[in-house]
């Protein structure tokens, strides 16, 4: 991984969480104090590691020093839940000398099945001991479930007194459908920011990355999504200079978002969805997130099928009004509806066209309306299907 | 077909709309001109047959004799649609000799095809010939499309002056998910009802019944639920006699509501989801269409897995505030969850019954809420993905 932030160091290990022997337990830690801030999932059902480290964040105003991370159980519906969650936290801050409030938690797994805390305790000394700056691949790869490949995305800013960089990684790949956050993803960054500052380029990061997102419209109970600046560049950028960090920040959150909907489960392709022309941007993203979260454009899509009429109809199910006679379709860039008609186009050719890896639709509205949104998601296979009608069994 | 509404004469024929040769065009007519009332999609982009009938409607102040459908193509968003309906719509009046305003039209089948009226125009001898009261089966299968069983229900209402008949049949079985009407569905009654009353019984009716139905969340654009009542039987229900007909009429829909979730594209279960103590009746009902439109769910119940952490997760996501430490979820009739836990049952003896033909997922919040909701879907399967990433080339 290039461009890696300084001062941040990780490592991974098994625990014995998941049936699988695969790492499932990972740390993130930083040697200085970061200013960091989170977004977490807006179902009403929330994990306790989700609510531990929401109260962390507001008790330490915005600071913290590590990550702990397990995949495998969610730590959600459990008698102990919040237990758990805690003892773990406080085991991991003894271990690394920090207070407590300074070591965020996040989980990722089944929903409803205790966590035995001692599988974490026991593990805490090797997992400490294995930590390295090289490792964050490591922890990647250790926070998945059913992703098939691990997601990360990295990259400089070079400012006037030197780089700093932002990394982040991040996990899908079943049950997205951000509301806020998504999942798990954890970015880090050099740079010196503050918390507040921070808060908020997570804040506008998070709005046009990871909630621009769906694989199946469930929004899980466990999303989490962290963003700590170390300020190990020695680097505190200001003015014009904190906005492009801002700016990579959020690239690097946008790419992890693209990686999740390549790696949906069970998807083949990667579908972005461009609206132009809506009457507000955010009717331009509602109409987005109808059709990414149709079944019927989503299969159709699978099936190299340039289906446009089940795209109208699935932005006319998003509760915006627009107006279909004013409204243009184009797959892979080539026109397949104009002003709510079909557009002469070669099927042939477009099929072979729709059978890429990527699939663009975009939807443009003629008319005065400025409102635009990108939005990511993925085709729908009978491979989603398989891994969700046994992946608990 | 039992209890048939006296007054009503039936017809299909295959007109070559579709590909196969399956009839394709039917028509359902009264002698005398009955009250009608219909309820349409909610989707922003509507097929010419939806506005035309509702403008029909409209101006005959709730008058219909006739009903004209055609499967195989949805007449919607073509460059001919709005001339293809009303020009069909007159040439069956002119056979039938009536008013071309009590021929109501619906279509259903593909988007964005132009629909030929003289396939329609030149089969209307021919359908008009072949009227017969008998035949309600041939009617209740050429309005199918990717459906696997046709859909009818029909019942007898025993009044103090003799008996009235009410019987319906619909249409599924993707793109369902009814906001007001759903896909097609005719319901028919020799009762005497005027134009007033019988919206309310519609409207009512589809409330508890097409409203509280989801097979993939999609809301198309043709749908169409119509009521005619023709008053053959002589008899004028009133009071308590005419609340009777309308819970038959509710009963009939309720019937094809199921039986639309029963054959949903690719489902072998038919899922009833119950929600009991919520703070509202709409915020059960919320809460029930979240679950019955999470893949997660759909497709645990598709692999018999008593997945209950995926049902309070989807519940989470209705937007509507409750308890997870008061919520008890019951799967067959056996408590899986209590207070937001797991309950102790034995995995191996419930995934036996969830192998059943029909599953009942229950979720019951304890405290003082009275809002109740009934709400039907089907279970999620590589059928589905399988029917729709090829339906249509």
């Amino acid at each position: 991984m290039n461009n890696l932030p300084l001062g941040f160091a990780y490592s991974a290990t098994y625990a014995g969480i998941r049936n699988v022997e695969k790492d499932d337990l990972a740390l993130i830690v930083t040697g200085m104090a970061a200013s960091a801030a989170g977004v977490f999932t807006q179902n009403r059902v929330q994990a306790a590691p989700v609510r531990l480290s929401r109260r962390s964040l507001e008790r330490s105003h915005g600071a913290a020093s590590a990550i702990l991370i397990n995949a495998g159980n969610a730590n959600c519906a459990t008698r102990t839940g919040d237990a758990v969650a805690l003892e773990t936290a406080k085991q991991a801050a003894r271990h690394l000398r920090m207070p407590a409030t300074e070591v965020l938690v996040a989980s990722t797994g089944v929903i409803g099945v205790e966590l035995d805390p001692a599988k974490i305790t026991s593990a805490l000394p090797r997992l400490v001991e294995g930590l390295s700056p090289a490792r964050f691949d490591d922890v990647s790869r250790a926070i998945l479930t059913t992703d098939l490949r691990p997601k990360t995305a990295s990259t400089q800013v070079k400012l006037r007194r030197g780089p700093v960089h932002v990394a982040g990684m991040t996990k899908g790949s079943g049950m997205i459908h951000p509301q806020m956050a998504t999942t798990l993803g954890f970015v880090m960054t050099d740079a010196r920011i503050s918390a507040a500052p921070l808060r908020a380029i997570l804040k506008r990061g998070v709005e046009r990355s990871y909630n621009r997102l769906s694989v199946d419209g469930d929004t899980s109970t466990n999303d989490t999504l962290l963003l700590l600046a170390n300020g190990a560049s020695g680097i505190k950028p200001e003015g014009a200079e904190l906005r492009k960090v801002e700016e990579a920040a959020a690239a690097v959150m946008e790419e992890l978002a693209k990686a999740i909907a390549r790696d949906g489960e069970g998807a083949t392709k990667l579908i972005t969805i461009e609206i132009d022309g809506a009457a507000s941007d955010d009717a331009a993203v509602r109409i987005a997130r109808a059709i990414a979260n149709s079944p019927l454009v989503k299969t159709a899509v699978a099936g190299s099928d340039p289906n446009w009429g089940r795209i109208i109809c699935a932005a006319g199910n998003a509760g915006v009004p627009f107006q279909p006679s004013k409204t243009d379709i184009y797959l892979q860039g080539v026109a397949v509806c104009e002003r709510g008609l079909a557009a002469p186009f070669s099927e042939k050719e477009l099929t072979g066209k729709l059978n890429a890896p990527e699939c663009e639709i975009r939807v443009k509205f003629r008319g005065k309306g400025r409102g635009k949104a990108r939005f990511w998601t993925c085709d729908f296979t009978e491979g989603y299907i398989r891994i969700n009608a046994s992946y608990r069994t």
